[in-house]
């Protein structure tokens, strides 16, 4: 008979325990961020209707990278690329009986179709944070306050990680403004600058050109892409009017370095015209983490404020500011400066009790002290073998357990245990009553 | 603009933290059964070609009740409607280097497109316990244990549910060896018997009468689906050999039912010649596990062992048994006994410290402040409004905690917190140094 594959399908991954404990380790280093922020878990289905992504999300993401389920009863449905999309979804659906601040987060499994490369899986895992109807830049504070607790809670530097911030309220006022763009074409702007990493410099020109055919509007995007500082930026521009310095977007992120700086996160965060994000629905303070070496070039993740997406469900509205950090890329971050330890991915058996048992009549009384020792929360498992104590010994020692329980005839006939010490190789027998006190005691003495 | 649903697709589900902490609540609980038995956490993905599931499971859930994705790459791609056969692939790929045996759990999301239901969705997420290379049935002895050590942790009682079980190898025994049924027609067997609940007693009658001729053969058969002791059904026939009590199916079902009994699970547990499981791979002791109740008449969940789910994709053989628990269902079971407390839904804010600044001045130092509280794992959250010390202080009730700081510009000044105590409404001005010894005081005195 042929045989299918034994691998998952391309660009899937299988996490064997020992890759779990990794996941695990880092999602639940994450979770405690968010615990300590007051940030509450909250989850969505996995399909929802592909309209809602068409709607606000990005092109690219519902045409060419989604996985789309074939019909069911009429509805197209999408296995969701991005979590943003449903969290409105639920907020507008609760919006009045939620109190606000609205301070959430969620570990979803999101899919894209994308060429699988480093850094990139057509399935994965993110941790979403959000919080929802805090209007002030304190909002985005917490936000930016939290990114660098999650990196510098792994041991990560400000030699290692920065978040590139900008606003795009302030490149609407950069291109209103002063390069006299008109708006119908920012979204336009947007997406270019997002897609000018991904292209080289003549490309991008090109790109632009083709957009604008005024020279000076042309020079002008093209300058956008560079500046890490607003100054610095505006240099570029002559004839800057006046009230420009008076525009919300300015202001806003003048007032935003204030605030980085007061809150002691200057060093970790750099301003850069370049960055605006992909999705259609940011509308303010937008940023994109980047390693700062040269191993892993493309974003680790980023975020931003929206402040519309309701209407897609509701006439209500609410403005919010989040991100989506996904865990490949952010392994990846981590094991570059080797930030992972190694013994993460062990298993650690050394307070697992093994029972070895030299009969099979005395399999009863084995699986008697199993549920006695489970009972306090001791993993315990019994080698079912009932014979040849020597293997089995061998195996617990395999294991690297510290407490072996050795049961013949004799120990079940007296009510007793025999308890080695696999560290000391002591033996000792007991009253079955007094187990599990003699378990505290050798745990307490050799235990991690 | 015409507006989207709020609500999530036809048979799935939103989780809003509430519903997320009583579901984690009752996964968490399960979590530490798999612990104490030294079972391991693995994930595999949520997509997989459709022709494993097409070769193994069940004609049903490839054909009727999945989510396909739309072609991609010329693969056709199913969304998992169970476990089992992504198990047995991760397994073939490294059955050589992994230790038996092999004891594993995961918490995987199944999709299965059915019409919703009380108790079904089409989305859910499932508890999958699986123990491999213990051929013995001390392995699905293990099983057992596990799941009545699940239900009674939750407290639910003998007289709640019960673990119907039965055994492959018996039924095969009973069909051909006193039936005399041919071999090629026991799969159809099984599907009648597994489809027998579903049908009325006509329609079932008329279903077996179409399958098989002879009439001695459908009353036999017929008689399949009632017993609830081995000695009750073998009561039904006359004729049978008297090599039956020495086949295999015989034996092993009585030996299984001696360990029952030794192990002190027969209250838990009860024979049914009817229950086979619906799914094709199969081979050794089945069980379906229901409520004794008359509120939910369907099976809770269900398992066995398989012999030879491997030789999908590697010619090598290992035996397994295990079961997936369908968290829809158990939490139905869970909440029709009452067993469930209801605080689990709710979010206990008691340890938050909540900070209110009174001038906005303040607002550097009380970001500081949170920074230290919350590197001492307390939750902290920031009141971003930093004026109106009345609206803010009733927020903090309105959430319940014991602790909230306030900060004015004199505080600030002095490099003092003033410390309010919720619950007697003191308040005491420290210097900022001592901070989180006051916070613990209050917290040791007050706290939950």
């Amino acid at each position: 008979m042929p045989k299918f594959s034994k691998d998952p399908l391309r660009g899937m991954e299988d996490f064997y325990p020992e890759d779990l404990r990794e996941m695990n380790w880092i999602i639940d280093n994450i979770r405690d961020i968010a615990e300590v922020y007051g940030y509450e878990a909250f989850e969505s289905p996995q399909l929802e209707p592909i309209e809602i992504f068409a709607a606000k999300s990005s092109d690219e993401l519902v045409n060419e990278q989604s996985f789309i389920v074939e019909k069911k009863e009429g509805e197209r449905l999408i296995l969701i690329p991005e979590l943003t999309p449903s969290l409105a979804r639920m907020i507008a659906k609760k919006n009045q009986e939620l109190k606000k601040p609205i301070r959430w987060y969620s570990v979803p499994i999101c899919f894209r179709y994308e060429r699988p490369q480093r850094g990139r899986r057509r399935q994965f895992k993110q941790i979403n944070f959000d919080i929802l109807g805090e209007d002030s830049l304190y909002g985005d504070l917490e936000i930016f306050n939290i990114v660098v607790d999650i990196f510098t809670k792994f041991g990560a530097t400000a030699k290692q990680f920065q978040i590139y911030y900008n606003n795009r309220r302030f490149i609407d006022a950069v291109c209103q403004m002063i390069l006299k763009v008109q708006q119908n074409k920012l979204a336009l702007i947007y997406k270019a600058l997002d897609k000018a990493e991904k292209m080289d410099e003549n490309e991008y020109e090109d790109y632009i050109s083709e957009l604008f055919q005024d020279n000076s509007i042309i020079q002008g995007i093209l300058r956008l892409k560079k500046s890490d500082s607003i100054e610095d930026l505006l240099k570029n521009f002559d004839n800057i009017p006046d009230n420009f310095y008076n525009s919300e977007g300015y202001k806003e992120l003048k007032e935003f370095e204030r605030l980085l700086e007061e809150a002691n996160l200057s060093e970790f965060c750099t301003f850069s015209s370049g960055v605006v994000r992909g999705l259609d629905y940011y509308t303010g303070i937008v940023y994109e983490v980047y390693d700062t070496g040269t191993e892993n070039t493309r974003s680790i993740f980023g975020g931003g404020r929206y402040d519309d997406l309701l209407s897609l469900f509701s006439d209500e509205q609410i403005s919010g500011t989040g991100f989506g950090l996904g865990l490949v890329m952010f392994s990846l971050f981590l094991e570059t400066y080797k930030l992972i330890p190694q013994e993460i991915r062990e298993r650690d058996y050394s307070d697992t009790i093994y029972i070895a048992g030299i009969k099979e009549n005395v399999s009863a009384y084995t699986l008697q002290l199993a549920q006695k020792i489970r009972a306090e929360d001791f993993p315990c498992i019994i080698d079912y073998r009932f014979s040849n104590l020597k293997n089995q010994l061998s195996k617990a020692n395999e294991l690297g357990n510290i407490i072996t329980l050795i049961i013949g005839p004799n120990e079940m006939k007296e009510k007793k245990v025999t308890i080695r010490n696999m560290i000391s190789e002591e033996q000792i027998t007991v009253d079955k009553e007094h187990i599990i006190d003699e378990i505290y005691k050798i745990i307490d003495e050799y235990g991690n």
